[in-house]
């Protein structure tokens, strides 16, 4: 909301311009929280210090399929945002554009599906590891896997920062779209 | 896709109000969707026909948190298509007005990820019902409810449509704030 006041405030200034600047801004923003995402979520990994003859207690991210996708949701959205730079670029430079600015629209929907897809179908499943359900008897793991769903709780919050930043980058194009230079 | 298609296939004539009808249309077709998945989701209740001295074996959707949230998120959806459909006459009317569909955008993105966490948290969750996973113990519950399980999968199926529809919504928005008319 501060970024819709703040190119507000100067509308004589070049206003889409600012937008533009800003659009820029919070891609990388959003780059870097959604790489840290992937990484952190993608380098889970907790062996305990015990095992028995025939298992090894390990934990690892891919041991749940849906953390696998959350890892390939967050990656594919990171590429995504650097390669929409240099589009941000041409943005700032001819700030009148408008069919690109609505390509540029789309695929911040489409990715904002995808990143929120993933991000919340993981934290039903860490909500599920650390409270169990005793209906279906699934009993939470968090007791033993200690450090490994510290590490998937909190790889969650790059990506649910990444989707507070794709609704505001729509908005800012929305912004941007309404406006002639 | 399509719908981007027949607004543009007759670009001389009012083309802005084409775009505010289908706008209309598909929020009609988006309430209908999540509607449906609410309901189907919220009356889903499975008892087994045995049971013990002790226990009655019986599923419903509110043994999971996580298909409460798909309930709650698909019924304020729908609750936000209805009361969106005023504003989305008024765009018919005026097919000119900026402001509000810059309003309007900015819901669609937030009911949109509203949306995507309900059904991809419930799809991780169904999943997980039908699969199991031997990692962490977790086991396939869709052996004993099976019509329990058929029930929460086929609910999904609207909310993933309503998914799209706003995806196409929001483009159509775009498509309407980059004209004058």
């Amino acid at each position: 909301m501060e970024a819709g006041d703040i190119s507000k405030g100067k509308p004589g200034f070049g206003a889409n311009k600012g937008v533009s600047v800003l659009d820029f801004v919070l891609r990388i923003v959003a780059f870097v929280c959604t790489l840290g995402s992937a990484i952190a979520m993608g380098t889970t990994n907790e062996t305990l210090p015990f095992f028995t003859q025939f298992i090894r207690f390990r934990a690892r991210f891919n041991d749940l399929p849906t953390f696998t996708f959350f890892v390939v949701a967050n990656s594919v959205a990171s590429a995504y945002f650097i390669l929409s730079l240099p589009l941000s670029i041409f943005h700032i430079v001819k700030s009148g554009a408008q069919n690109s600015r609505i390509v540029m629209v789309i695929l911040d929907t489409v990715v904002l599906a995808l990143v929120t897809a993933g991000a919340s179908a993981s934290a039903a499943i860490v909500y599920l590891a650390h409270k169990g359900n005793t209906r279906t008897n699934w009993f939470s793991i968090c007791q033993q896997f200690n450090s490994f769903c510290e590490r998937i709780s909190g790889s969650l919050i790059g990506s649910f920062g990444a989707v507070v930043v794709l609704i505001i980058l729509i908005l800012l194009s929305a912004v941007a779209l309404s406006r002639r230079p």
